[in-house]
């Protein structure tokens, strides 16, 4: 459903937002989401550039989620790293098709559009540690993570 | 949102839906479907080894499919070829994952659920030629082009 680089961006993403709006380091996000630190910045630097994330300099300096939690989505982050294909015209390029998409195309972008919707509408403050519906608490990977590496 | 591959399978399918009980040739569906026939070949033989499609040696064979299109659906042709991923475990393997999944990997995971179901619910028959909503007539990518080719 989403490529690699999306899940790394999750991950990390759901991290700054445990920490918000406190900065993490590059290393300690790495340690937390279990992706290698080179990999991992650069997925960093293309979330900064896309404006999601902002970076500071120096001894305390680190990554920090743009806006709070609840206003930045699960779409922000994956549009940022490896933006979902939505079918923007016919792909075999028939002009019959040039003012609608045949019914397959159709579906298809339908698919991807109701993921778009799920993704616009889930915030980052939603995957955070909380209870399910079952009672059980529940804690993202990440800062489970983070917790057993700091115990 | 789906492979490349399972694009070009899910054209082929149409292709064969169209033309559905008679059998269709790899050089016909290729011209309809704008795809080379070494590849098309190779998603051919997949779909085959699957059980969707059947194919007949001679004269007059081709691939057909093995069920009538509207008992053969979208899911049926990508899960044969390249089939959707959905998140059955913790993808970093935290124990305190195993008996449920974190809030991301959950909402990630129904996401994939969403698009199979959707794909479940789409018989090839929908995808034939017809009248959309708007009461335009819509004829398929494939099925649009082999008629440009035949006239």
């Amino acid at each position: 459903m989403i490529s690699q680089t999306a899940e790394y961006a999750l991950r990390a993403a759901v991290t700054l937002a445990d920490a918000y709006p406190a900065p993490t380091t590059v290393q300690v996000v790495s340690e937390a989401v279990s992706v290698p630190v080179p990999y991992l910045a650069k997925v960093l630097s293309t979330l900064a550039r896309a404006g999601v994330v902002t970076s500071q300099r120096g001894k305390r300096g680190g990554f920090t989620l743009m806006r709070p939690p609840d206003q930045t989505s699960v779409l922000d982050i994956v549009q940022a790293v490896d933006p979902i294909e939505r079918v923007q015209g016919c792909p075999l390029g028939r002009p019959e098709h040039h003012e609608g998409l045949c019914p397959l195309h159709r579906r298809l972008d339908e698919a991807a559009a109701r993921t778009e919707q799920a993704f616009r509408d889930t915030p980052l403050s939603d995957l955070l540690s909380g209870t399910d519906v079952t009672g059980q608490s529940v804690i993202p990977c990440s800062i489970g993570a983070r917790e057993v590496a700091t115990t």
